[in-house]
């Protein structure tokens, strides 16, 4: 459910059905799921989300899994449950084993707990990693 | 600087120097960073922050490279300031390249914006991606 | 539901039901929404905070609309999902057009992604943005 | 300063130029803050998140100083001080009166208290405000 | 620093000037930091923000250092540095010793770690823990 | 329920209810709450976070109700609800009043309304505040 209800396919202006079209070609599915089905309300913001999905979410320096498991690493660091739920899935369907979500977690949970380590006890940056960093050091 | 001031090697106790020693072998390198000498003050948790981490980043699943980005992502979406800093600098010495950091910002970026319009829109989980996973599916 | 149940106004006591009065009188409303009912059961943080958000949302330099934006785009960001249904609900009854509430999640989509890449890129403050703002510039 | 320093436009790629030119034209002003310039080194996220802003943050259901309003309020609780050193500078400078930014920070303060005290008392969604919303009613 | 400057009290209106008189006398110092001088230029939000803390952070049920304790908490994993630093100072002030310094920290890392872990694996909420609790259990 | 379900006492290899059988020996309790049901399917997490935990939550210089309190704060901050409604009732089994349980409440709401106020007017630190404290002071 959403806001202003769900758009289906067979509801949608031709707009958004050109939007779920190329969702459904790049993903090989016939699946639209909800959220885009939720935001499908603002036909601008589906097209520029999706576009911008698409763009980042592809292959490049990273590879689609690595960007899939940062994804989730953002969404459980912001307590985004439809997130968690959703990307957690597509990592598994692009490859990502029971062991690789085990480590994922962990490394989250300790990013979590220094982070707020460093917070709490004021640590200031030490003057090596002060950007702009030196690459070639 | 911190809550009480940096404890510095020739400063520390047997107890912290052995922390000390084990991470400059196991980094090879002869630096440590604020971060554990401002902890330093607590050596319990000192020590189990260090053995965990240890545990936590090294080898297995996930490579570290790709640990050191979830470490990042977790950061920036915290917004911790001296996280960001030293796991950036700690990723470009582990093989991250400029190209990688940029996909992975975008990533952070990107995920930052839909975990909040999912959020925004009131969207709920598609019953297929509710947990638990069939990782037969 | 709520940790400690909720109070309705038959069971108040004179204290509580005074407050669900004004809270009635000022909404021009007969209904007190479960927010009220569960702080209900410790009246002194049930006083202040109505009379608080009495003080804060009404009109001034902002329109109550606006304020009831502000809030929801704070919730969203926060992850309250309580807050964002009755907020939202709230900002309709107000007047808040379709039109207003899918450009409100375009704002709150872009700010959240923008803070981040702002963030990761460990962005400094230009030096005309920093306080004290010259308000005469 | 930023991970990979600043891009001057003199020093900028013809494709960043486009973009700062842009940025220019758009804003009637000779200035580029420091978040463009940082993240000038990736253009495609450049021109990507500057033709997102712009479009989002021009005129529309909301005006552009409501819009700006609602920058603040979320880079507030996201605790980004570039965000809010750079959004709090723009929205005087389209119009915001001190005694507006006042009644924005009130709101914000407002708001972050009630969601907490929400989620601390863990109260359950009314039914009348459970999405979709009857927009009729 | 701050947005608008801070008031300093021989600046400052009579309506300022009770409020600052208010928290010398209460707190026995002759120091107004800097969190009340800057919204001094808001003095209803002054007034009330300054009622409201002297109202909770008194005792009661609570003895005022376990509330410092708890302000800590909070402003760690919200990562604000300014309410860090001086509720930090405050706590030792009011007793707080290094060791409860340290575990409070300990305390403060290890709920952040477990939050994630609890979020990042979607588990849901046991029938037992439920609200509402029954307290004669 | 969880990403991989629950993994009960009865279906655990000898590792996860070694684990199991401290948690209930410690906790004086034959109830293993969801989250360590959950994370039993990464035996290194669960022995890890039980351990750690124990280690943390034991009487020190904070009694362990305090520390429960200040568990309830972070998870309420970061709007975990798993983590609110475990831990609330933990903190009732351990002799939280319902009167400390809302003034720990009252403590939250007041220091997230703070925060937020010394982030938007942009409050620098007070000198005296500075790190590192000088506790002879």
């Amino acid at each position: 459910m959403s806001t202003f209800g769900l758009i289906e396919y067979t509801d949608a202006s031709a707009e958004v059905k050109a939007v779920y079209d190329d969702i459904m070609a790049t993903r090989k599915t016939h699946y639209i799921n909800n959220f885009w089905k939720a935001i499908a309300h603002d036909p601008a913001l589906l097209k520029r989300t999706w576009e911008g999905l698409k763009a980042v979410m592809g292959p490049g320096a990273l590879d689609p899994l690595t960007k899939e498991l940062l994804y989730i690493a953002v969404s459980v660091t912001n307590n985004c449950n439809y997130c968690i739920a959703s990307h957690t899935a597509s990592a598994f369907s692009k490859g990502m084993t029971p062991e690789m979500f085990k480590e994922l977690q962990q490394v989250v949970g300790m990013a979590n707990a220094t982070n707020k380590l460093v917070t709490g006890y004021q640590v200031s940056v030490d003057a090596r990693y002060q950007p702009p960093l030196n690459l070639q050091k």
